[in-house]
């Protein structure tokens, strides 16, 4: 039996993967007026993901949403950035930035070509409600929205990635992270999970570099999501 | 502010509410050819049911998703009926019929009318997956799955009805619970949510009766899910 025959479910990493975050936050905080420049802001904001989810990962936070990360992070920036004009209101509203987040161009046809043989769902940092507004704002077609909130643990931690599987009653060999990050990848197969690794050259924005090489550890290589659903025959 | 302007997010009962278990599965076991009676065989394999959840939700067993309620309620109802025919696969294919079951004829259109002003979800004592399968196969087109699973307590604890509002970052007074069984929307109504009754007269079977009366204690009755999306002028 063919790999693409094996596995049965697709789990998609969301931000960089399926939506382009940079640009979209970018845009927003140019639009906004503020006076900063939107893409300096946007990769100082996505700067204090990681080590905000460490410290959830560490214990040394309880359970936190990428939410309220997202706004601990936020007030950091804006006082780095000297943005002092903006309302508790419109705070919480630039917040809600990440909810509003826009897909590749390919990603809403190529989701629909890979849920005709496919059950998709995200396997995502972000929360539900975050990954549902997103999904409805931006027509993105899940079988089933799966999140960190769910499990309670942030990527890599392995009871996500073992997560899907166990959702599904399915062994991790039957379930495939689709994702732009290598990392995120290399968690999953130490889990047993298969890998399609998708490349988005302009994840992080103009002038930044990343590492789109082939990579023999991973099931697949695609360069976006029409080209893995023509790999897996849909 | 109207209350159909107030609501954002509907969150659906399942089983009865959106799709005839006791219709599907009789025929399922019908189609079978075990000598036992379908219709009989369903009452029988659902009135393990709330009991199975009881024990959970007591303490008495720790967290058991309903796949695994089913089938333990469902080797019993077996060897009850004398049917010993059936292999292990047969049988854990016959447990997943709860997977397979049909929607009522105004539930994918009633669903999407709703879809288009609201936010809808489950909230279903269903399995992650469960529900997932279930939507795939019958095109229930939800923007978020929610499912004890998540919330690792069966309706009616306080903690699934909460959890839907906490999920949106919403007040439970912005969510609405939609089911055909006044025990979960009076459980609802106690943590806040709005309420609407729908009347699924068929939900049993044959020949019996089910309280389909007017209740004010719900802030809508609705005979089914157009009716439902017509008094919320979707």
């Amino acid at each position: 039996m063919s790999l693409a025959d094996t596995v049965k479910i697709l789990a998609f990493d969301v931000f960089g993967t399926v939506v382009d975050w940079h640009g979209s936050i970018a845009r927003e905080v140019d639009a906004m007026g503020l006076g900063v420049d939107g893409n300096a802001f946007a990769t100082a904001w996505r700067a204090g993901y990681f080590p905000a989810m460490d410290r959830v990962r560490r214990g040394e936070l309880g359970w936190t949403r990428i939410d309220d990360l997202h706004r601990m992070i936020l007030e950091d920036v804006l006082a780095r950035f000297g943005v002092r004009s903006l309302s508790p209101e419109q705070v919480t509203h630039l917040n809600r930035a990440w909810h509003r987040l826009d897909p590749w161009p390919d990603t809403v046809a190529g989701l629909h070509r890979l849920k005709s043989r496919y059950t998709i769902c995200t396997l995502s940092n972000g929360n539900l409600g975050l990954l549902t507004n997103m999904a409805k704002r931006a027509g993105l077609p899940w079988d089933l929205i799966l999140s960190a909130e769910v499990f309670r643990h942030y990527k890599p931690d392995p009871e996500t990635y073992l997560g899907v599987g166990q959702v599904f009653d399915l062994p991790p060999g039957q379930t495939m992270l689709v994702a732009a990050h290598k990392d995120d990848l290399r968690g999953a197969a130490r889990c047993g999970m298969r890998t399609a690794f998708i490349t988005r050259p302009a994840e992080f924005g103009p002038g930044r570099t990343v590492d789109t090489s082939r990579d023999a550890a991973f099931d697949f290589h695609a360069t976006d999501f029409n080209d893995l659903a023509s790999q897996l025959g849909c």
